[in-house]
């Protein structure tokens, strides 16, 4: 039971994808939201993954499948960013979230919010980006809503994706299923989409090619799902890669290793978040997932990955352990040999930026 | 093929459910989102009902059952109104319109945007309330997303809700169903969850029965659903009754005849309508349902929804005719004899109603 006090108000980091955030839905959504079973009484109905393990989407069985659902609300600002656009993003984002779990993304809900006044060929520009995007990721848009607010009371326009999708029942892929002894990989360059938005909104124009990693990527994890032998996947959106190796760690119960030397940036954002002053380990991916698997599988999935357009910056990354000391802590191994903890941050350091 | 003006703008009535938003879905949004079949190689999955039906929601098939999908973005102010809250009504807003498809809704999704510095106990209250609203519908909330936009760019808070429900393949209730001879029914008073917000915003508070009618119908719509005979659904959301029935009569191409004698409304509520200068058979409902059925079962199906607390004031409104001249129109029998036209509105009176 969390006391809030009179006072008490909404931050910006408890949307942003950290600590505070785990804080926010721990002890004040989950509290709200009690976990109930699915008690309809149809054949073949059975459970699934709930609310409370916190995976990027839940589950319900049908028959020999299971339904996963995940949704997303998109606030990303710009509108219309270097690399995409709300329209790609909020389609991307929530087939992601879908197919990290394993299952095949089908449908997209799309509800969009948009203010009064908000210029018609812009939002023609991101519906058509939208649908675009949900051709390349080879999924249907099955239904949708808009609503209009009145002027200043919304900043332009916010994007709400819910994606369903399907998987053999027992196959779903979760937070929780690293071992000791499995090895992390990243399908690509970390901190793009974040570093591409700040820049830009920073007016940081010093190299053309610094644009966001925003894609859906359930080709891409079809094809090495089919290889099988992954035991967890994670698309390192909020928070970016500290956090979602974090919520691994913790999920597994396990210890994550990562090199510092094995991390791929491109020199473009690594500069840019030099000069902006973040880390670019805490900034957000659209387009990339971390992955783990039995170590005898890795170089397999690293070679399918390298040969996608979108996984061929893979790169090993680290190793999975026992916790430390009882604690499911993220270590890196620096370059120059020492050790450091990967603490999750306290919350994604840009606002806006999906 | 419309074409677009670069000083074309989003209008409210562009998100108020009546002909301009009309518009804007049938030259606009469809036009954007590319009808496509779910081309996936997974056995037992079919057909549904696509975005191009502008039903309440879209479908497709697992294996002897169709999944029902229905979206929709919440941004009543204000938050907490007579009778209800955002809470409240985002899940019984999903909630209806999945179960007016015929199907019995299972599962939620749900994603919150909120303005910094929201005050977090009305966060948790609107939290609360959605949840008891969801253990009254007996569905549950399978997984969510928080998003926090920075102090204003966002007037408070919305809420998105995707549901999901389940039907027998072949099952599903459409808008397009009705036949010449079938029976019109309402469930209840008409315009109460319009007028009631319209007059809390209004500071018109002359009677303290004016509430919001919000409320998940599934429980209503099961009782009746098994009784079978039902040829369709709908809740008359925004834009009301009228824009309902024209919806109703367009899809099934037949004419839809209402005597205004026998249409319920709560006497508060033609009061308050009547002072504030509206209709209230173009105003949102919240809890009420729209049903056509074979005529020969509308007593029973009228009996079985008088018999549930949001069925009480249920009423035979109406019957099917054939179209006239080849027009799907909605025409009126009025209280001194005359006939009028119920035109679809414009759009739905009240900003944010919903």
């Amino acid at each position: 039971m969390v006391i809030i006090k009179d006072d008490d108000v909404v931050e910006l980091a408890h949307g942003a994808g950290g600590k505070v955030m785990d804080s926010l839905i721990k002890n004040f959504v989950l509290e709200s939201f009690v976990k109930r079973s699915i008690s309809k009484s149809i054949p073949f109905l059975g459970e699934g993954v709930g609310l409370e393990a916190l995976e990027d989407g839940g589950s319900f069985q049908v028959g020999d499948f299971e339904i996963v659902v995940s949704i997303d609300g998109h606030t990303v600002k710009p509108v219309f960013f270097p690399g995409g656009d709300l329209g790609r993003l909020a389609v991307s984002g929530t087939v992601n979230d879908v197919a990290v779990m394993g299952a095949e993304p089908l449908v997209l809900a799309c509800s969009v919010i948009v203010e009064e006044g908000y210029p018609l060929k812009d939002l023609k520009r991101i519906l058509d980006s939208a649908n675009a995007t949900t051709e390349e990721a080879d999924i249907v848009i099955l239904t949708g809503d808009t609503k209009v607010m009145p002027r200043r009371e919304l900043d332009e326009i916010v994007f709400t994706t819910a994606g369903i999708g399907i998987v053999e029942s027992g196959k779903i892929v979760r937070n929780s299923g690293l071992k000791a002894g499995d090895t992390i990989i990243i399908s690509g360059t970390i901190g793009d989409h974040g570093v591409a938005l700040l820049a830009a909104r920073e007016g940081l124009e010093f190299t053309t090619s610094l644009v966001s990693d925003v894609a859906p990527l359930s080709g891409l994890i079809r094809e090495i799902r089919n290889l099988g032998q992954i035991t967890a996947m994670k698309d390192p959106t909020r928070g970016g890669v500290s956090s979602a190796l974090n919520d691994l760690a913790q999920s597994s119960k396990a210890s994550i290793w990562i090199r510092e030397e094995s991390l791929p940036f491109k020199k473009e954002v690594k500069a840019a978040a030099e000069m902006l002053g973040i880390d670019p380990l805490e900034v957000t991916c659209e387009g990339k997932i971390i992955i783990g698997c039995k170590a005898e599988k890795a170089e397999e999935i690293l070679d399918t990955l390298k040969k996608n357009k979108y996984g061929k910056d893979a790169a090993i990354i680290g190793t999975v352990k026992p916790p430390i000391s009882g604690k499911p802590l993220v270590v890196m191994e620096t370059s120059v040999g020492g050790k450091r903890v990967v603490e999750k941050p306290i919350g994604e350091p840009i606002p806006r930026v999906c």
